[in-house]
């Protein structure tokens, strides 16, 4: 755990937003979302996203379009099915290209940050399994 | 100028770059351009952008596309045709529709950094004159 790391999520140059209750049926945990761009002539929108420590999403999958993950703040995880987690830290950057099932969260002692620039349509799966999040924990 | 704001162009969460020769033809002064995501595949590009204090970009436009800016560090400015001049600061967002003539750079006396999420073509115009330059500083 890096506290350094933690501050950026609360106080970081953008905002942190508010808790994220429309999603919450999709999420393990807290998460909170800050939309930075929500434009109808826009064909991606662009938001902060914060985790509390061991917050996931569900596996899901970003069809006609895409995701990218800038990461702001905080140590968290992104796993591709059948592949080991990736470790993200601040800098960090991911791109999810379509269809691939997927999922991302903070790690199980560290908030976690990221801004998600997103085009398409999502469509959720499974929640990640407790056995599932460990591993991916441990895979460092 | 905030010596805070300046230290996150040199020392931010994102790489600064190299020294952006090949736009330089459509800059004044120099740009330095690190590169986060290229993909054929993603219908965008992502690229942290910073500028040394005075350097501006041509007056330009996005065609078939849009320009998204995330201000990440320094005090910078940002200019629509007719309009008058934006002053950013680290977190700010700019969105730049689809054929709008507009210019983006720091200020005379701060360091700026931005990430750029940019689609489509780039039509480039004249530079931007000293006296719009002047114009735009002052309009605090």
């Amino acid at each position: 755990m890096n506290d350094n790391f933690q501050d950026n999520v609360h106080h970081g140059i953008f905002p942190f937003g508010t808790e994220n209750d429309s999603f919450s049926q999709y999420f393990i945990g807290k998460s909170f979302l800050a939309s930075l761009v929500d434009d109808p002539k826009i064909t991606v929108s662009v938001s902060n996203v914060s985790f509390e420590p061991g917050c996931r999403n569900n596996w899901h999958t970003h069809n006609q379009g895409f995701q990218i993950l800038l990461v702001t703040g905080g140590e968290g995880l992104y796993q591709e099915v059948g592949k080991p987690a990736r470790h993200l830290r601040p800098g960090d950057v991911v791109v999810v290209h379509d269809g691939i099932r997927h999922w991302h969260g903070a790690t199980s002692d560290s908030w976690f940050s990221h801004i998600a620039i997103t085009a398409g349509t999502v469509r959720w799966f499974e929640p990640v399994t407790t056995q599932e999040y460990e591993d991916a924990n441990n895979e460092r």
